[in-house]
C-alpha cells in the first residue's frame, strides 16, 4: 500500500459545489479501498456502508441544493469505538462489553450527525482507550502496530477508509497513532471538545481527530467544538471555522523531551535536518542546549509519564472496580494490574500529584515568553513491528500531562516508514498552533 | 408528623459497638417509619426492604466481629434517582427512562457498598434534576412541596425513612429540599465529589448528602471522596474522617442575596434574631450595611441565577437534543424549553458567561480576608403550598454559582416549618466550614 492513500475532504469539497463530483462518489473511492484492503488492516469494529451511502447521498443533494449542513457536509468518518452511538454497538475495546448498546449518541456524534456527515463505523480502540491492543495492523506496514489507543481511526485514515476520525488521548492515543499511520493527529487544549458518552472521562484526557490533512484534522474539531461545546466548564476550541491562514513562527523551541536516550539514529536525524531547515527559513530555535529556562522545563517534563500513570491510575478507581466486579476474568493483565495500583494509591497521593501537574504547567506556560511554540517527535522511530504494544508514547505524553494542544504532522520518514513531526501550543492558543503548523506545512513536502 | 422524625446515624453507633443494638434494629426503626408514611411521602421511585435487612444483618456481624468496614458501617441511604445503580432501574424521573438500567453502579454507589451502607432504595429526583417536579410531598405538611431537585433524599431523611441520601445541586438542588424538609444539607466544594456515573454533570453540579445530623452529613461525604475520589482533576473534600471539632467564627458576613426582596417576615425576622443571638456570643457580624466591600460582592451575587440559567442551558445541548429526539413528547415543557434555549445561545454566548463567572469567584474569594463564613438563609420563607413548582432557588444559587461549600441547617422556622439557616465556606475549605457549622449549631438548638 503506498504512503500517500490519504483522502482530504476538505479539498474535495469545491468540485461538490461545482457539480463535478459528489459526496457519494468520494465515498466510493473510501469504500473501494476499504472492500481491498479492510481484512488486512482491520481498522473497525463495526460498519454499515449501505447507511454511508444513503448519508452520502442526503449529503450530495444538500451540496447540489447549495445547503450544505456544514462546510464539510458529507466528509466520511470513523468513530472511535470509546465514544457512544446510538446506531452501533459501544464496545471499548473489552470483552466486557461486546455488543453493548447504549442506546445513545455522544455528544460529539450528534454533532457529526448535525453537520452531516457520513458516520462508516466504529473504529478500533484498545481496551478501554487504554495501553492493551487490540487487532487493528498498520496500513504502511501489516508487521507493524498501527499505534493505539485510536489504533482504528488513525489505520483508518492512513489507508484512505475515511477522510478523518475521531480519537481520544490521555497519555499519546491521538498522536502515537496518526504518527505511525502517516496521518495528521490533532489534541486540542484540555476540554476542548465536549466528551460527553465517551468513556475516556479522566482529568488529561481529551477528543480530538485524526485526519487526512490539516485542514480536515482543524476544522473537525473546532465545529464539533463549536456545535457540542467544550467539556462543562471549558471554553472550548476556538478559532476560524476554516484552517486558520498559515502564519511562520518566529521562533520554537526543540525539545528532546524524557524520550531522546531511546530515540533512534535516523529519526534523531530527521529531526536535526527539520531544524537546520527551519532555521534556513528564518526561525530561530531554541534548545536546552542555547537556553537554560529550557532545560529547567525539560527537567520538569521528565516528570511526565510518572504522574500521568498516577493520576490515571486513581482516576480509573471507578469504572475499574465496576469492570473488575463484572467480569475480572475478561480484563487484560495490565487492566487487572491498574485495579490494584488504583486502590494503593490514596485521595493525598493523588492531591499531591494535582498540585505537581498544576506547577508544572504554570512552569511550561512561561516558555510562551521567549517562543510561538515547540516541535519534537511524535515517536522514537518507526512503528515497531509485532503486535504486544502499541509503542512508546514517551514523546506524546508531556503534551496529555501540560493540557496544551497538540498535532503531529506527517512530513518524516524512519526506515522508510511514517515519522511525525510533533507541535506543542499554548493552552487554548488552539488556532494559534494550527496557523504555525499550516507555515511549517507549506516548507514541507508531507509524505 | 413531628418535626423530629431524623434518625441520626453515626450517634447511633457507640450502641452497635457495645452490643445493645444493631444496624438491623436501626434499619426496622425506619421500616417502620416507611411502613406507615411512604404511602403520603413517596421519597421513592423503587425500594427493596429484603435486600436492605440482608445488608443491615451482614453489617450487624461486622459490627460485633468489631470490623466494621467505615465508621458508618450500615447507615441506612437513599440514593437520587439521577445516579447509576445496578440493583435498581435508574429512570431520572422522566417516562422517558422507566425501568432504564444502566447495568453498573455509579462511582459513589460502588463507593457507598464498600463502606458497608444499607441501600434502601432510589430516591425521586425532579426530571433529570432539573426543574420539572415528581410526586414527592413535604413530611412536615403533606399539602407543600418537599423542594427539589434531590426531593425524596430530603423528604426520606426528613420522615426518618433513612439516616442520609445522596444529592445533586447545579442551583439549589440540595439546599432546598434539605431546609424545606428539616434536614442538613451539605454541597461540596466543586468537584468534591466523584460524579462518574451520575447524570448530573454540569459545571456546577455537585454530588452532595442530605443528612439527619450534621455529623452525619460531612462523615459519609468525606468519605465517599476518599473512597471514590472527587471528579477527575478536583482534590476532592479534604478533612477529617470524623466531624471536625465546633470552632467559633470570629466573624461571620450575613449576605441578604438577590433573595431578599421576597424574603417573608418571620423569615426575616428569624435571620435577624440569629443574627442577634450570634452577636450577644461575642461574633462580629459583617453585612452589606456596614462593609462597603460585602455590598460590593452582593452586587455582583444578583448575576448568581441568570449566569446560572445561561450557563446550564448551553450545557445541556447534550444530552436534552438525545432526550428530545428520543421522546420529544416525554419531555416536560421547561425541558422542552430548555432545547431550544440551548440551541439559540452561541459557545462564544457560554464563555463569556464563564468567563463573568469565574471573576465573580474570585472577587468572593477576597471575603475570606475578612470574615470566617457568611451566613444567610436557605429560602425566602416555608416550604411553598402546592406541587407546581419546588419553590425559589434565589437564596441557594449563589453557592452554586460560586463553587464554594454550603450547608443548611435546620435551626429556624417560619409558620411553625422549617427554615434553614444556611452558611457559605470558601472553595476547598470544607472542614472549616463544617467546623464552623458545628459551633453555631451548638448554640442553636436543630428544630
Amino acid at each position: 500500500m503506498s504512503l500517500n492513500r490519504r483522502r482530504p475532504y476538505l479539498a474535495a469539497t469545491p468540485a461538490f459545489a461545482a457539480g463535478t463530483a459528489s459526496p457519494r462518489t468520494f465515498l466510493e473511492d473510501c469504500i473501494a479501498q476499504i472492500e481491498t484492503h479492510e481484512g488486512d488492516v482491520q481498522a473497525f469494529v463495526h460498519m454499515n456502508l449501505d447507511a454511508a451511502r444513503k448519508a452520502a447521498d442526503a449529503s450530495a443533494a444538500r451540496w447540489k441544493n447549495g445547503k450544505p449542513l456544514s462546510i464539510y457536509d458529507g466528509m466520511p468518518v470513523g468513530v472511535k469505538d470509546i465514544i457512544e452511538t446510538e446506531d452501533f454497538p459501544t464496545e471499548m475495546g473489552s470483552p466486557i462489553y461486546k455488543n453493548w448498546e447504549s442506546g445513545r449518541d455522544a455528544a460529539v456524534v450528534k454533532a457529526l450527525r448535525t453537520a452531516g456527515t457520513v458516520i462508516v463505523g466504529k473504529t478500533v480502540t484498545t481496551e478501554f482507550a487504554s495501553s492493551h491492543p487490540n487487532k487493528t495492523r498498520n496500513p504502511h506496514d501489516l508487521t507493524r502496530t498501527p499505534g493505539g489507543s485510536s489504533s482504528g481511526s488513525a489505520a483508518g485514515v492512513g489507508a484512505g477508509f475515511i477522510s478523518a476520525g475521531l480519537g481520544t488521548q490521555v497519555v499519546g492515543s491521538i498522536l502515537r497513532p496518526a504518527a505511525f499511520c502517516g496521518v495528521f493527529g490533532y489534541k486540542p487544549s484540555l476540554g476542548g471538545i465536549n466528551r460527553g458518552g465517551s468513556h475516556d472521562f479522566l482529568s488529561q484526557s481529551c477528543t480530538g481527530t485524526l485526519a487526512a490533512s490539516l485542514e480536515d484534522a482543524w476544522v473537525l474539531a473546532r465545529d464539533l467544538a463549536w456545535r457540542a461545546g467544550g467539556d462543562p466548564g471549558f471554553p472550548g476550541i476556538s478559532g476560524p471555522e476554516r484552517l486558520p491562514p498559515a502564519k511562520m513562527p518566529t521562533s520554537l523551541i526543540v525539545l528532546e523531551t524524557p524520550g531522546w536516550p531511546i530515540v533512534d539514529a535516523m529519526a534523531k536525524t530527521a529531526l536535526e535536518k527539520t531544524c537546520e531547515h527551519l532555521s534556513a527559513k528564518g526561525i530561530k530555535i531554541l534548545s536546552r542546549h542555547t537556553t537554560p529556562h529550557v532545560e529547567l522545563v525539560e527537567k520538569l517534563l521528565e516528570r511526565s509519564m510518572p504522574l500521568t500513570r498516577l493520576i490515571n491510575a486513581f482516576e480509573s478507581r471507578w469504572p475499574y472496580n465496576v469492570y473488575h466486579d463484572k467480569a475480572a476474568h475478561l480484563l487484560s493483565e495490565s487492566a487487572a494490574d491498574r485495579v490494584v495500583e488504583a486502590f494503593e494509591l490514596t485521595l493525598d497521593d493523588y492531591r499531591a500529584a494535582l498540585m505537581e501537574r498544576e506547577s508544572i504547567r504554570a512552569t511550561f506556560n512561561t516558555l510562551s515568553g521567549i517562543a510561538d511554540a515547540c516541535i519534537t517527535l511524535s515517536s522514537s522511530g518507526a512503528p515497531p513491528v509485532g503486535f504486544e504494544t502499541t509503542g512508546d508514547p514517551i514523546f506524546v505524553v508531556a503534551g496529555s500531562m501540560l493540557g496544551v494542544p497538540a498535532v503531529t504532522l506527517p512530513v518524516l520518514e524512519s526506515e522508510g516508514l511514517p515519522l511525525g513531526l510533533q507541535m506543542l501550543g499554548f493552552l487554548n492558543q488552539d488556532a494559534t498552533l494550527i496557523a504555525h503548523a499550516s507555515a511549517l506545512l507549506d516548507q514541507m513536502t508531507p509524505k
